[in-house]
This record gives structure tokens, C-alpha cells and sequence, in this order.
């Protein structure tokens, strides 16, 4: 079995300067390829250390993909090195000599000469096409003194908008032949419950399971049980996960679940698109009205393309005055319970469901810190509000009086589209 | 000179689920305070594979820093395996299983057996505090045989809101004590002026000055130019910073500085934070009236604690009957002239400001894609009104046909909020 490492050339990253999506990337990609990675490094335009992260990173794997450091300047020394560990000499290579000039051509701006210095590459190495910048790619096949084996170096440039078309266009194909494996995941997404709790549930089917294997773990409002097959194919893979995930569900994790995701899904958009599906296939629409969360949550709605078929709008009614003379609360209600109340809560939510006219509409009221908790509301106590035709249900969650503002908000928002959710699910 | 390195732990990493963002974080940190960072590295969950990184990067550096692995599973094995490294066992501390316990109090949920198991620290060591989630920090020093010197080590939690409060709490103190240098920041935020275009009127300045240097880069829907200081003590930073902060503004750049913040504030909240202390000073409320952001320019506002002595609220009129219901947009405009014009925007923002009673109230209308476009109004086209007694002014910003649907969202807030600043400045 062949496995690859990942090795990022760049001193903006050990400065903090930059975030190595380009790592996330290309383990996504050997992830789904099924071609194990068990290292990623980054090191900086430092000759000696980047020639020895090359022969360690060489000596644990079959292939090593390299971004950065293909760049016209003198610190750009990746193919430099790499050209060193495997004893060859750099050559000016025509095609990507060319494909430069036409790159400089095409924006009508003139080639400087270290430009061409990036159509140098190791001996016997294949050039990879850059369509979106001027550094082409390399892939170099060899020996190297000392370590056994063929070794594979794959080298992309830094920049993502340069990388992630050319791995999918170059890499992907070559690496997809070496692949045996597919992987595939499945997420069962659970709320109400957490991390450690699904796991003692868990425990016995975890450690039975080799394929798929079952993981959960914690992510913003919700956990997740991730399951992972590994197969001969995509439709072998989800199989094996969608057997896994009803075993789960004969557990009392069933009672949590509200949603699955697979790996091709932006998991934190899963609620979200969840609520916009349940409401689109019941031909409602939604509008929220929000004091704490100050709009975040029909923000989170918005965030789908296409929202538009269900989301109607909502009112921010942050100040008493919104909550009165937009929505309607009583002034008594204020006075006698206060902002932060299922009473209060009950109100906004049927005031903004007539103020818009929507079919269903979810209202939050709290403290989000991290001042103004008393004793009987402490920051992170929140009331929320769901009302349609049906009538009106009001809950209040406490979220920890220690968490920050930012998160108490969040958690929020997740919790308001859950709770929409199940008042779908009741009616 | 001491040194550090970064060692992240874990499968999700390895698998691209998450971005490596903590390795960003604590590199800058490091940078920050001049410690030198020459090797990041990530591995898995796997006992033999993180026994091995974490005995090479003690073989490198004084310092080694590893996020995650700490949470309550049994693949969370971070301190068995440093334990093993140093030869130590594994003790319960007792005040962090009393933080423990606390924390699950304060959420109401029941405490699991596992979750003890974070309190779990290798013999000697010292717990840091977890505000924000229940895996207590580590820190560790001692000798490993066959290395030289004395080593530390610091484990944090991988979760970024967990791990970011640790680090500045915790271990930036010890961390500042080892480092013979203060690095000190002062960023001027630009607003209206390209990146390259900054570069080019500040190209010699730049080059003459090596303390402090001086480095435009860009950021969402703003240019930041940043003065980086070396000394002895912060106040010797801040007043070479502030010399060469004055330098900068003798150039046209001058023209285009709205804020100035140093690297201790949270530069994504510079522009809201300046926005809501103009408001302050002024006694003036501020509403939003919001189409295509569906709430986020409100809930960027709300992010900020005290924001509730200006904010008064919004209308998300996502639906055109939103639009001419609540805020009584005629029909005829948005007949004659499209939801997405300045004459809409106009009566969004004159309407919201008339249906909530505030000051000043800002509204946006737009394309945010990926669909919806036309010839006429492309993706990325938004319309902008900004009312206060004084009148309303409108305008239209065009953010890129091809940017994706949450960058159009976030840059047509950070101008919305831009926008309200000019007025103010203005009257």
C-alpha cells in the first residue's frame, strides 16, 4: 500500500501570516482517494531544513506533494532541493518556457527574466500545466542515495486559486491509478447530546468496527458520529456506512439524530439547509425575530443560495422599543417578566409571524454577556419562540454562563433552527 | 536563542474535515514575541507515529507546542504519549477535575466517567485553565533521555475558541518571560485604496525602514498597513510604531485611514468597534434595513458587547412584500426600478429608520449569487442607502461577478458599515 505526505514550503506560514488551506485541501483529496497520509509539515525558504523535511518526509513515503516555493524569486528554492536529493540537474524546460511567455503575453504585461527561471526543473521530471499563474507544476519519479525504493515528488504552487485547479486537473489522475481504495463518509448529526455521552453509548460498536469505523466528535451546537468505510467504490463505501448507521439508530442515539451529511457536505451548513428543506417541501415560509442573536440567525438562512423560496425576512428587536412598537410585545409583559422571558419570547414570535406574514416564525430573547445576567437569568439563559397556524411553544435553554458572547450567539442561532425543526417534525 | 515548534494532533486534520487555524494562531503569536518557529507539523491519532514527532521535534526545538488530542475519547491520547516521552505516569489533579465537574454544573448536563479522564496530567506538570470547554492545558518541563537539555512542553485543546483564550492567558505570560524581544504591531485600516496602489506610494518608505518595518497587505473589503516594532519593552515599540505611524500619514495615504489598531484588538471588530463609538459619541441609534446580508450587518454590530446604547434593531426584508409591507417601499419602485436599486434603497433605509425610531439607519439591496444575475445588475452588485435627519444618500458598489456568495455578503456589510461612517463624518 503506498501512503503520501504532505510538505508546505513557506515562511508566511510559520509566521502565522497565512492559514495552510492548501494542506486541508490535498488531504481532502488523498482522503477521498483512500491513499493514507499520516504527516503533514511545513517548513520555511531555509535550504538546510527544507533538504532534510524532503529526506525524512522520503523516508516515511511513497509520495511526497510539496507546495510553495516555485516562485521567480531567490528564496524559491522547493525544485533547487528537491533537484539536490535526487542528485539531478535543473533544465530549462521548453514547453513551460513557452507556456510562460504566452502567460505574459496574454495579460500584456512584459516577462521578466527570473520568470523563465521557473521553467527550470529537475532532469526527467514532467512539467504540470498552470492555467491561473505562471510557476508550472512538477512531478519527478526516482532513486534516491540512501533510502529504498521509488520515491514519487509532486511540486504545486503555493497560491490555492494556482494549486486547486491544477491538482484536480493534474494530480488527481495520476494519483486515482495508484488509489486501491475509495474512502466515503457518513455523519449522523446528533443534538441534545454530548460527545461523551454518545460515546459511552457508543463504546461497544466503536470497538467492534473496523470497516466502517465509527467516530464522535464535537463540533458547534451539535456532535456528530462520523462514519468512515473504506471500499472498492463509492456505492460499496455508502453501504457499508448506511448499515452502520442504522445499527446506530436501533441504539438510543436514534432519539438525537436530526439530520445525516456525507463527506461531500459543508457540515456546518447541514442544520441550515435542513430547516430550508423541511420547509420547502411543506410550502412555508419563515421569519425570525431576534434580540440576541441581532439578526444571525436569518443571516444563517441567508447564507443558502436560493433561500428566498422560504425565507421571508425577520425583525432585529434589540431595543425594548422594537420588541414593543414593531412587534407588539406589551409593555406589561416587559415590566412584569422582562426582555429575557418565555412571555416575552411567546410575543415576538407571533408579533413578527403577523408583522410579515409568514407561515412559521422562531423569536429569541437573552443575555448573551457578558454583562447583564442577574442571578435568575445569568448570561447564557435564552427564551425562544416558535409560532404558526398551529399556535405558539416557548422553551428556555441555558448555554453556560462562562462561554463568550460569540459563542452563547451561535449556539443560539444552531438551537432556534433546531427548535424549528421539531415544531415541523410535531405538526 | 531558544526556539519552538507546532505538533497538531489529529485525524480530522490528516482527513482535510478541518483547516489547520491553530497552527496559524500560535505561529503568530510566536513571531509576535520573537520566538523563531522553524518546523509545523501534524500527525494522527496513532500512539507509535506521535511518540516518534513528538521525539524528533524535542531533538529541534526547546519549546513544542501540541494542539489536540486532549479531549475524553480513548483516541485522545496527547498526554499518554508525552508522558511516556518524558517516562512520567499519569496523576488525577485535582483542581482540574473540580473545573471539570463545575463546568457541567453550569451547563446542567451529568458529568461522564471519561470526561474525568481530562484531568489525567503527566506527574509535575501544571494545569492551565479551560474557560471555555472542559480539556485543562498542560504544561510540562523536564529532561527526556537521550536529548539534550531541559525541554517543555504545552498541550492545548484543538478547538480555536478553547485553544486562542488558553493561549493568551496561559501561555503568552510564559512565553513573553523567554523571549529577549517584544514585537509590537500598530495597523492602519484603508478604506478606499487597493493594496498595490498603497504599495506604490509607500514603496520607499518601505524600503528604508527595517525598525519598525512597514507591510501593506489586504483584508476583507479593507487594505491594512502594518508598522511591526522590535524592542526592549512594548512602550518602546508603541513609540516607534506611533513615529512611523505619523511618517505614513504625511503621504496621500492619509486621505484613505479610517482606524488604527495595535495587534492586541481583534481586527476584524476594528471597523464595527469604530462605528459604534462615532455612534457613541453622538448619542445617535443605528438600524439596519437588509436584503441580501438577511440580518449579518445587524448581528456584526451585535457581536460587540455594550452595543445595546446604539443599536436599536433592523428589518431583514428579504421578500419584496418584506420590502413594501414593513417598510413601505412602493410597489412602483421596485416595478420601475428593481428590488436592487438605489431608488429601493432609498425607501428601505427612509423606512427603516422611520418604523424603528433610530438616528441613523443604513439598508442594502443586492446580488449575492450565485444566481440572479443580469447583464444590467451582475452578481455582486449591491445598493446601498444611508438615511439620518439630514437626508438619505445612496449609491451602488459592484464586489465582483465572481466572488462567492458569502465573500459578497461579508465585504457589502464591512461597506455598509463603512458607509455609516462617512455620513457621520460628514454632518
Amino acid at each position: 500500500m503506498i501512503s503520501a505526505e504532505i510538505l508546505s514550503v513557506g515562511t508566511e506560514l510559520l509566521l502565522g501570516d497565512i492559514v495552510n488551506t492548501d494542506a486541508a485541501f490535498i488531504s481532502k483529496k488523498l482522503a477521498e482517494l483512500g491513499i493514507p497520509l499520516y504527516h503533514q509539515s511545513v517548513v520555511g525558504d531555509n535550504a538546510e531544513r527544507l533538504e532534510a523535511a524532503v529526506k525524512d518526509a522520503l523516508g516515511r513515503a511513497d509520495i511526497l506533494i510539496m507546495t510553495g516555493g516555485l516562485g521567480p524569486t531567490c528564496d524559491d528554492i522547493t525544485k533547487n532541493i528537491v533537484a539536490n536529493v535526487f542528485d539531478l540537474p535543473l533544465e530549462l524546460c521548453e514547453e513551460a518556457a513557452g507556456d510562460i511567455k504566452s502567460y505574459f503575453d496574454d495579460i500584456g504585461r512584459p516577462m521578466t527574466e527570473n520568470n523563465l527561471s521557473q521553467a527550470m526543473l529537475p532532469r526527467g521530471s514532467v512539467a504540470l500545466k498552470n492555467n491561473h499563474g505562471t510557476a508550472p507544476g512538477v512531478l519527478l519519479k526516482g532513486k534516491i542515495l540512501g533510502i529504498d525504493g521509488e520515491k514519487t515528488v509532486i511540486m504545486l504552487p503555493g497560491p490555492p486559486r494556482e494549486l486547486e485547479p491544477m491538482f484536480n486537473e493534474s494530480v488527481l489522475p495520476y494519483l486515482r491509478e495508484k488509489s486501491p481504495y475509495t474512502f466515503f463518509s457518513l455523519n449522523l448529526h446528533l443534538y441534545g447530546i454530548g460527545e461523551s455521552a454518545a460515546e459511552t453509548v457508543l463504546r461497544d460498536i466503536m470497538s467492534e468496527s473496523e470497516n466502517p469505523t465509527v467516530a464522535p466528535y464535537a463540533a458547534e451546537a451539535e456532535v456528530r458520529v462520523r462514519i468512515t468505510a473504506r471500499g472498492s467504490s463509492r456505492e460499496e463505501c455508502l453501504t457499508l456506512c448506511r448499515e452502520m448507521a442504522e445499527k446506530i439508530r436501533t441504539t438510543e442515539i436514534a432519539g438525537y439524530v436530526f439530520a445525516e451529511s456525507t463527506s461531500d457536505d459543508e457540515s456546518s451548513e447541514v442544520l441550515v439547509r435542513h430547516v430550508i428543506g423541511m420547509l420547502r417541501e411543506r410550502s412555508m415560509t419563515v421569519g425570525t425575530a431576534e434580540s440576541c442573536t441581532a439578526g444571525m440567525i436569518a443571516s444563517k438562512i441567508g447564507d443558502i443560495p436560493g433561500c428566498s423560496d422560504v425565507l421571508m425576512g425577520g425583525v432585529v428587536s434589540y431595543a425594548n422599543e422594537v420588541k414593543t412598537g414593531v412587534l407588539g410585545v406589551p409593555d406589561e409583559i416587559l415590566k412584569q417578566y422582562g426582555a429575557v422571558s418565555e412571555e416575552c419570547a411567546r410575543y415576538m414570535a407571533e408579533g413578527v409571524r403577523r408583522v410579515l406574514g409568514c407561515d412559521v416564525a422562531v423569536s429569541v430573547t437573552g443575555v448573551a454577556g457578558p454583562g447583564g445576567g442577574t442571578p435568575d437569568k445569568p448570561v447564557g439563559t435564552v427564551c425562544f419562540g416558535v409560532s404558526d397556524r398551529n399556535g405558539t411553544v416557548t422553551s428556555t435553554e441555558q448555554f453556560g454562563s462562562k462561554k463568550d458572547r460569540g459563542k452563547i450567539r451561535r449556539f443560539t442561532t444552531s438551537a432556534a433552527l433546531m427548535k424549528i425543526v421539531k415544531r415541523l417534525r410535531e405538526n
